[in-house]
């Protein structure tokens, strides 16, 4: 029924992008729940009538759901899905979502991080900042067209990186066998905050560029 | 008001208790909403229903809201709270939360990472290992007794790491002047799955142990 944890599922195509919708529709709202419940300063007996009616809200979600993680899935028409990934998941409201943009000399993905990916006050977590990197560098190694999985990640701090819009990009530096050398950035209005090196590697029966 | 970004807050200690308290069980109960938004099955117009109920939950809790992210607060009794905090933050839903025990010879932290936490199918996203394996490492730095950012960090991906219960390790690998080394893992039962090295930093202006 699949590859490596990859799930056949025949969906036709058009059903896959119809319920994608509606999951992000949710999803967009829950995003704002966990910044409201960050940011909340109403009483605490509100804040237990609140939860009390939450309860009923995932109980209601959970009349029919998926026995473990969503996984990634796919259909003879190629289309895939991976609504749980933590980055970019569209029913994953732990993901900023992280959209990323494919060009030719590389990728990049521009986002707002709000209260939601604090940790200094008002500057975005670190772990946070290697979080994404790992995921834009990942698909930038891959570029959708080839299996890598992270080997090692190096993430350097120049300054702290302010909560609010930001620019991640990342490019190809250099291949050799089954690794792919990737080079990272996350920028605000006044330039580089962090950069990244990442070794993505290509399992061994997959196909590479020098054979 | 504070320093840095610290913000002092007269609340008293036993309120303080109390509020984080009120806020860990709704945090919770939004986590269970994560779960269950990314593992859904319930129909579409459903989602919708579930959606139109929660915008009004959000509402209700940003009838009175701080202005901004969290921050970090504390009091005169040197009570400090980080209830925003992307990791370990009680108020913040994205957080696992990473509850961090600090020992003689270093930290650990025994945590159960769901759904909202996957990459590849059934493993944890390797960005999510990175920020967490941040967070642990930059606590073994500080020592709660010191500041100090992230420098350098690097990662090593020896094998998937499946979800489920993992245990994450750090401890303080050397010092010198004004850097930090701390060597950290992330391990499931059969062993080590990743394993980090970082470099962090202590502010010019601060005290260190070799002056």
């Amino acid at each position: 029924m699949g590859v490596g944890g990859f799930v056949r599922d025949e969906t036709p195509t058009d059903e896959v992008n119809q319920r994608e919708a509606v999951l992000e529709s949710l999803t967009g709202t829950v995003r704002e729940l966990i910044d409201a419940t960050i940011r909340t300063t109403v009483d605490d007996d509100e804040v237990h009538r609140v939860r009390d009616d939450l309860d009923a809200l995932v109980a209601r979600l959970r009349t029919g759901q998926l026995p473990g993680p969503a996984g990634i899935r796919y259909n003879s028409e190629l289309r895939s899905w991976n609504w749980g990934n933590a980055v970019m998941g569209a029913a994953n409201a732990i993901a900023p979502p992280l959209n990323v943009v494919h060009g030719p000399s590389g990728c990049h993905a521009d986002v707002v991080l709000g209260a939601a990916y604090e940790g200094p006050p008002g500057l975005v977590h670190g772990g946070v900042s290697a979080m994404l990197l790992d995921h834009i560098m990942g698909e930038t190694a891959s570029g959708m067209r080839r299996t890598t999985f992270t080997g090692t990640l190096t993430t350097r701090y120049r300054r702290g990186t302010p909560l609010g819009p930001l620019r991640f990009e990342a490019h190809i530096a250099g291949e050799e066998r089954r690794k792919v050398f990737v080079a990272g950035t996350i920028s605000d209005a006044d330039g580089v905050t962090v950069e990244a090196d990442g070794i993505f590697i290509q399992p061994a029966g997959t196909p590479t560029a020098d054979g």
